[in-house]
């Protein structure tokens, strides 16, 4: 696994005061030339994935929250179901956040995220999040007057003041034990025309063009800008982002899936040991299942007449 | 309504800094000695909330938090039965916290709380609250090992944490047009010992009597200490708290309903102006529904051969 933690630890933002957006390479695939090296390296993610994904169910306590944030056609989609292919549905949940609905309005902005929070033992991801709120609404604000905030609050300090409420909201979860790892997949411009191409060319993707996302791309610079920011602000060390390469899809999936082992690993995850007192148990009903003995549960539910070997 | 300002003013805790329990008195009635002008006064607010209600629900922006906590027969339930009678509850809703179901404890503990907040027009009542977090799982702290937070989180560190957390979720709400107000219905041990034996005496409140609050009865000390600590680190001028006395249900009653009224007007609520531009489809509406003109949905829906007038 080492090798894997190498690969993570370059793209991870612990401290965003000094992060700047520009020295980050959206075609960079760090020290790996081979994409085979590097499906095998996933491969073996994904199959540690799966035990520490039992683990965290079976111990109950922690929970994993994880946010995939990043401009069209950078692959979110793509990544979430190539590297969550071998996790448990069971206990994991992915909530796709797209324009609000008009129930989600009549709240303030974190209220449809509280509600898909994974429960104890379980991974949740969500694809896009609350981090909307500082970065489409901050490229559009007239966005904000159809959330109905108050015109009074909606000041000049309410970017500053989201950024700063996000921030304690995450300190309040990972004090409560649900771990926040935050991915932007940083797409160049290039790449996103290369891909919106292919969207318009090959029959079996036209499902996933929309004129809107071109229309989007004209605000390329407002978002960079935004997304800087948002990272600048947010990023800590129990809550950290992730800003991957996005330009090649093989590297981005691998440093998802390394960056989510990490994560795991950290934890320690083990079984829940039993107890001594319920060792007792464990043995009595192994007994009774080997009827060695007759427990009252066995007597009751047995419609022939008890036999004490 | 002036009479009425004044008489929250001095319940009122914006700056919990230097709270002091002992200084509020459960048998206080202020200036009031007369419990027919008392219920004269609190009439005259139910109507006024009912009319200020009506407005926050057409205008659609704020909503209202109304957050209830007190120790066993201190009033809450009739307070809130007596108070929020006048209002229409299709803009009004009561959540009572009991002891949180397994659902619920597989969350982190704000997370049926947030579930539940009201919508933008709404009043929200909580019966309690996520304020327990502070108060009787302090006052029982082996609750803690119940709600499954991952031991190493849990250190000597956790209130000053929950109450920092409670601070900011509370700004948070506030900064997006929530408001909240607090209260704590503060009832004398010995007015207590009054109330439980009535619910043992009077056989049409035997239903309310649990052994269990005189159990927690044991705990009085610790619970004024919790209240006051809590009170301390979360009363602030974007969500106070009413500190109100509670040994005298008709005065109770008063103060809660004034600072209700209080807080509501303080919003100049105003019905939605309807703009310039809507101005003409209301008169359109008018000559359509007088039979001036024909619109094309009238045409439509009509079985009968139009006449032009």
């Amino acid at each position: 696994m080492s090798e894997i933690t190498k690969l993570t630890k370059q793209f991870r933002v612990d401290h965003g005061k000094d992060f700047r957006l520009k020295d980050h390479d959206p075609a960079s695939t760090a020290h790996l030339h081979s994409k085979e090296h590097a499906k095998e390296l996933l491969n073996e993610s994904i199959l540690r994935m799966a035990e520490l994904q039992n683990k965290l169910y079976a111990q109950d306590q922690w929970s994993l929250l994880l946010i995939f944030q990043a401009l069209d056609a950078a692959g979110k989609d793509s990544a979430i179901k190539h590297v969550m292919s071998g996790v448990n549905p069971q206990g994991c949940q992915v909530s796709a956040f797209k324009v609000p609905s008009s129930e989600e309005l009549d709240h303030d902005y974190l209220w449809r995220n509280m509600v898909r929070l994974p429960a104890r033992g379980h991974i949740g991801i969500f694809n896009r999040s609350y981090y909307e709120e500082v970065l489409v609404v901050r490229v559009h604000p007239e966005v904000l007057r159809g959330e109905r905030v108050p015109p009074s609050l909606v000041t000049k300090h309410i970017w500053k003041e989201r950024f700063e409420d996000i921030h304690a909201f995450e300190r309040y979860l990972s004090r409560n034990g649900i771990l926040i790892r935050k991915f932007f997949l940083n797409v160049s411009k290039k790449e996103q025309k290369k891909r919106f191409l292919e969207r318009l060319d090959e029959p079996e993707k036209n499902w996933k063009f929309s004129a809107a996302d071109v229309h989007e791309r004209g605000y390329w610079d407002d978002y960079m800008t935004a997304y800087e920011e948002a990272i600048c602000h947010t990023a800590c060390k129990q809550a950290p982002w992730y800003v991957i390469p996005a330009d090649n899809k093989w590297f981005t999936r691998l440093v998802v899936a390394s960056a989510i082992v990490e994560t795991l690993e950290e934890l320690k995850l083990h079984y829940p040991k039993v107890p001594a007192a319920k060792r007792g148990e464990l043995s009595a009903a192994r007994e009774s299942l080997e009827g060695k003995t007759a427990k009252s549960s066995d007597r009751k539910r047995s419609s022939r007449p008890l036999v004490i070997e």
